[in-house]
C-alpha cells in the first residue's frame, strides 16, 4: 500500500493570529532505492509555520511509515512528502530537509521549500 | 492548581535606555499529554528585550513547575507561556522556542515570537 | 521471506595461526515490533575472532535486510543474528551488542556473547 | 498514587542458557525532593543478566512515572528502583545507575549493584 | 574593595585605519547573589572595535576579579561591566555577553550592545 | 586516464517549478600534489539548485575517483570540478567546498559558487 | 573564616547492607593561590562507598564555598577535602578528583583516594 | 631574523573571473610577548578572494613560523601579517582571524579584513 | 608497484633498557578493493613497544602510499602490514587496528595483535 | 641554551603517608625536528605519584620552554623528559605521554613509563 496525503490528519491551530514555527524531526525515514531495491536511511526535517491547521504527529508517523518499501528516489522522496504536506495543511510557509546516509562514501542532503503566494 | 501568569514577579529594569537581551533556558520542564495522560519533557529558551521590568527567575521556576501535572498540547503549552511573559513583562520583542523530545521516533520544535507593535 | 543462516557467505581466514578480531558496525539495522506492528530501529555491531572463516560483507548486508519486515523483539533478534553468524562461522569468539533507537523515552542495548568451548 | 513492585511485568527468558546482557536507559525520570518540594530529574541506567525472565518495557515505563509526585532523596530511590528489579525478575546479576542534575552547582550520580549468591 | 573603571588599563591602537574586532573571553568570572549571598559563576565575553586604545588584558583581569566577593544581579553586574569598559575604551561597537550557569536548573545570558552614535 | 565531464550522467528534475537545494558530500577525495608526487586528501561538498537536470550519483563516484592518481592543484581541482558539474548540468546556482587535510601543520578549504546570469 | 570539618552535615545511610557508590560533582570550587593571591578554579569530584551515613548536599556546598578567599595549593586543598570527608563520613572508600583550569598553559589534576583498613 | 614579506610566494591564480574563497588554517602559530618574554600559542585562519594570484603554502609556513622568536602583541601580529598578505598578493578581498590560547584564564580573539578600494 | 618491506627504514631506539610505547596514526590510508575494483579509505592506528630500532616515519609513509592502486582485502592488509612491520622491527609487542569507511551502510574495523614469543 | 634538570623545583609533599597522583599537562610543547629544522608541536601529560617533593609548576613551565628552540627526535623528547623529572623527583611512579600534531598526515604518540624497584 502506498502512502498517500489523506492519511494525514489535522488538527485546528489555536494561534492563527501569530506566525509561529513548528519544526518536526524524524531521525528514522527509510525507503528503497527503486534502481537497486536496496534499503535507504535518512532524517526528515519538516518545518513549517501552520495557518488554519496543524500537522497531527501520531499520524505524521504512520505516513512516513508507509514508505518503508515503497521504491522511491531522493530528490522525488523529498519534493513529494513536501507537496503532500502543503496540500493538506496550506501552510504560510514549509520547507523539508532529508538528509541520506553515505552509498559509496558520498551522502545527499535534499533541501526543498514552498512559500504561499499572496 | 493551574498555572497563573499572577505567579510571575518582576523587578525593575534598571537598564531601560538600552536595547539588551536576556535568554533564560530551562531544560527541566514537563507536562502532560491531554491525549495520552503520558508525560512530556522538554527544553524552554525564553529570550526578550526588556521594557520597564525583567522577570524574577524563582518565580518563573515555580510558574513553569505548576505545568508538572497540566493536560496540554506542545503547541498551546508554548504559545500560552510566551502569553503569559508578554503580558506581565511588556516587552520590547520576546521569543519562546520548546524543543519537545522523540515520541514514536519523532521530535518536535515550536518557536514562537513577539514583537511590540509601534 | 524471513532471514535465515544460509543466506550467509563466507571465505577463508588466511591467517588462521594468529588471533585477530573483526569488527562490524551496521547503524542502519530495522525490523518490526511483534506486538504493536510498528518499526524498530537499532545499530548493530558485531565483534569476533574468526577461526577457518569470515563472513562476506555483502552477504551480511543482504541477511540483515531480510529482519526490515520481520516480527520479532529485541532480546530475540539479537540472540538469533549472533546465533546465525556463531553456526555459520564457528569463530573462536564471538559477539553481538544491538542498540534500539527510544520509544516512549526509553531506549535499550542487548549484549550478547559467545565463547567456544575447549 | 505510590508505585509498586507489582506493577512490574515480566516475559519469559527464551535465551537461558546464555548469560547475556540488557541495559535500559531513561533519561526522563523524575521526582520531588522530600526536603524542598522541589521536582528533581535524573537519568536511569538499569543493566541486568536474566535469569528466567526479562522485563516488559512499558510497564517499566508506567512504573517509573509513578515516581512522577512522589517524595524521595536520590540515595533511597535509587536502591528501592533497584531492589523492586531484583525483586521481580532474579536476575543473575543487575546494576542501576542514576545521575541526577544540578542543584545548587552540584549534581549527583548513584551507582548501585546486585550480585546474585550462588 | 569594589571594582572600578579606573583600574583598567589602556594602550595606544597602532591600527586605527581599519575597523579591526578583538574578542577576548574570560571563563572564570565570579560574583555573589545580593539576595542569597550564594556565589555566582559564567562565562563573559568582550567584543569591541577598538578606536585610539585597546584594553591591556592583565588589567581586565584584575578588574573582573574585584568581582568576587561583590553582591550584585546579572543584569547589573553585565550592563556595569559594559558600561566600565565602553567609558574606558570609547570603541567604535562593543558588546557584552555573560553566561551564568544553572541554578534551580535554569541558567541565563545576558548579551548587551553598545554602538557609537555618530 | 583523466577524468572527463562526458563521465557525468544526468537524469530529468521532476520538479523543475520549484527551486530546491541538493547538497552531495564526497569525505574520501583524493588526488595528487603535481609538486611533490605526493597524496592529498579531501572532503568536497556539492550543492546546487537543478534545473532541468539533477547528476545521477554513481557516475558522480566513478567521476571523482578518477582523480585518484591526477597531479594537480587544491585551487584547480576545485574549479574545475564546478566547471564540470556547471557544464553538465547547467543548474540554477552551484557551489563547492574542498577541505584538504592538514601539510606541514597547514589546512586549506576553498569555496568556489556559480550563479547563472540571467 | 576558614573552612572546618564541623560544618559538614550527615544523613542515615538507609542501606548499609549494600555497597554502592555516591558520586557527586561540583563544578564551581573556587580558592586562591598563596602564592600570587590570583583566584584558582576547578572542578571536584567526589566518590564513595557509605558505611552508616552519607553526606548532606547543601551542607558539602556551603562547606566547599568557604574556601573561596582561603590562601591554598592544589596538592594541599584536594588532600584536605578528602580528609574532611573521611573523618565526617568514615566511608568504606571514598576518592577525591579535583581538576584545576589552566595557568600560563598548564594544567592540574589531582587524584586522592582512601580505602579503609579493616 | 625577523619575518619579511618578501619570503611569501605567489602563483598565478588560474580561475581569474571568477571571485572564489581561499581559507588556510594553521594551528601551530607561536611567537613571543613582548612584555614577559614568555611564548604564545594561537591559530591562525586567513581567508582572501584571490585576484592574480595565490599564495604559495610552503612559503607562508616559513614565513609563519619566523615569528617563533619574534617579541609582538596579538592585535599587531595579526594585523601585521594581514598586511604583509594583503601587500603581496593584492587580493579581492581578505581577512585573517588568530584565536590565542588562555592567559590568566582569558582567552583572544582578533579579527581583522582588507576589503579593496574601488 | 607493490609495496614491499625493505622500504622501511629504521633507526636506533636509544632507550632500549625501558618497555615505552609509541603510537603511529594514520587517518589517510586508501587500497583498492579486489573484487569490485572500488577504492577504500581507512585509518591505520600501529602501536609497538620498540626493542633494538623505531621506524622511520617518512618511510613508512611511503611505504603505506604504495598500497594506493593496490587490490587488497581488509583482512588481508591489515594482516599483512603487521607482518612487514614485525618483520623489520622485530619489536616487543605490536598491534594493528584498521578502521574502513562503510559501505553499504556497513563498516568495518580489524584489530590485529603480536606479542614476542620468549 | 639547552634544557637542563636543574632548572626544575620541588617542594616538599606535604602527604607523603598517602599514595596519590598528580597529573600535569601541556598542550603547548613545542621543540625542532633536528632532520629537516621545522618546528614540532605536541601536548604533554606528565603523571606520577610524589614521594617527598612535588614539581613546581613554574619551574617545570620555564623547563619545557627551554626546548623550543632545541633540535630533538619525538621519542628522544619524551623520555629525556620524564627522565629528568624521576631524577628530581624520585616519584613512586611516573609516566609521560606525548602526542605530536600531523606531519605528512602522520600523528604520533609516544607513552613512556617510570616505576620505582622495591
Amino acid at each position: 500500500m502506498t502512502p498517500t496525503r489523506d492519511m494525514l490528519e489535522v488538527f485546528e491551530n489555536q494561534f492563527p493570529d501569530r506566525d509561529y514555527t513548528i519544526e518536526i524531526t524524524c531521525p528514522e525515514f527509510t525507503s528503497v532505492c527503486p534502481k537497486t531495491g536496496q534499503p535507504d536511511f535518512g532524517t526528515l526535517v519538516f518545518t513549517y509555520i501552520p495557518d488554519r491547521t496543524c500537522v497531527e504527529l501520531k499520524s505524521l508517523k504512520l505516513y512516513l511509515q508507509k514508505f518503508r518499501n515503497e521504491g522511491i528516489f531522493y530528490e522525488h522522496v523529498t519534493n513529494r512528502i513536501l507537496d503532500d504536506l502543503v496540500a493538506v495543511l496550506a501552510p504560510r510557509k514549509a520547507s523539508l530537509t532529508a538528509h541520506f546516509t553515505p552509498r559509496g562514501g558520498i551522502s545527499s542532503r535534499i533541501i526543498s521549500e514552498y512559500i504561499r503566494k499572496m
